[in-house]
């Protein structure tokens, strides 16, 4: 298998999942909630199975993670991740900034990842070693010459416990706060790709919910790390930091940490 | 005058802002800070010129009272209020979520608003006694059962201050939480009156921010209030409240106003 025949593939399960959103945007979908209260509507449920009917005919080896039909295991060192919906709140609020995410890992780190938003038709794709394209053209971020230049962006404060708020807040302070933008889940690394936001920071985020975002950003110049500056990995308590210029990211960690209690 | 004649002249105003707009949108356009710290482009004073060029002609003994031009004071009791673009933070993070607000006030009151997103092609217009239309069809907002189902938006808890942020929490909590949708500025009430939002809470909004609000969500079914419960009018301090099912505004008014220290 090389990346070539993944991307073209990548392309096919986030064509599906488009086509299995868009009858529901906007329709007065119902939502239910899930174990950890968060929404999920046909929608969610509708791509997803249109990602993995083709998975399991094209790539009946690999494994597959869902956010809303857990895990196949396969044979290899290949996983899926899948999160058909990330922004379901966003998505049943009318706004086309939700996105479906597409990560192909292979032993364990993101080498291809997909953000797509059906809606307006953008699609951000991103793959080791190769320059991350939006709808074909190449994203890049943008310099960042000061962290107080910086515009942050986080989905909303009701996803950090109060201590982490305090974090947030310590580092949020020392950007140009009043350009800081709330809402946008996946859109918001993508935006970060294409050099319409420097910093965003959040928190709770499972491996579907990061996973993909992870060579859109960095094909795009950027960078991606824990609230420690670490690599991401399974056990980063949901802590995601990006950076669409990497030198701005020592003095954030520097900011976000060094608030203590 | 008659309103169909102001309704027409709207939709030009909307059309010259949009197309002043768009050419900025993800362009990398700088932004200043104003004194109240907020951004401002280019892209806001192009479309807020072409806006008044088009009322200089047409509508020459109209007040109008824009954003970014301060005050020109006309001859009668009909002023114009323009905010050529809400959400301008969105709009230079690459969200095509702000909007064009335009609202015609008649003795203070405003008879007629627009909330026009022109990268989405979306508009939203209301006239007294009229049927909120979105792109020409009828917009409706949606039935809300009970508060504990509602859907709540604000643009970001950073617009409140530490004692306001205490009340918009004690009504948050008693609302379908989880779903609750940060940003979106002006969009959010354009949501709300096409039925995918349930309230919207907010602080700091001044007259060019909501006048054009209030004829979009009322004539699609909602109601606008200030914290109070009472009718939005200059002296509200920017307390602003939307309900799409006007049968939830009592019990959330007082959920947001009981919580005292």
């Amino acid at each position: 298998m090389n990346l070539d025949d993944d991307i073209a593939l990548a392309h096919r399960l986030a064509d599906a999942a488009g086509a299995a959103i868009r009858p529901y945007f906007r329709s007065g979908v119902a939502s239910e909630r899930k174990e950890d209260a968060s929404p999920v509507t046909l929608a969610d449920r509708a791509a997803e199975e249109a990602i993995r009917a083709i998975l399991d005919v094209e790539r009946p080896d690999d494994t597959i993670i869902g956010e809303e039909f857990g895990t196949k295991a396969g044979k290899g060192n290949r996983t899926w991740v899948l999160d058909p919906i990330d922004g379901t709140a966003g998505f049943l609020a009318g706004r086309a900034i939700f996105g479906t995410l597409i990560a192909l890992l292979v032993d364990g780190w993101p080498v291809l990842g997909v953000i797509d938003q059906p809606i307006a038709g953008e699609r951000w794709i991103g793959a080791s070693g190769r320059p991350t394209l939006f709808n074909g053209q190449p994203a890049r971020t943008r310099p960042c010459r000061q962290l107080s230049d910086a515009t942050i962006a986080t989905t909303g404060p009701h996803y950090f416990t109060d201590h982490e708020g305090e974090h947030f807040m310590a580092l949020a302070a020392k950007t140009d706060y009043r350009r800081m933008v709330m809402g946008g889940d996946c859109y918001n690394y993508a935006m970060l790709a294409s050099g319409h936001l420097d910093i965003i920071c959040e928190s709770g985020l499972k491996l579907h919910d990061w996973a993909a975002l992870v060579p859109v950003v960095e094909g795009a110049g950027g960078v991606m790390c824990d609230w420690n500056g670490d690599p991401l990995h399974a056990g980063s308590e949901g802590h995601v930091l990006a950076f669409g210029d990497p030198a701005r990211q020592e003095e954030a960690v520097e900011a976000l940490v060094c608030h203590h209690h």
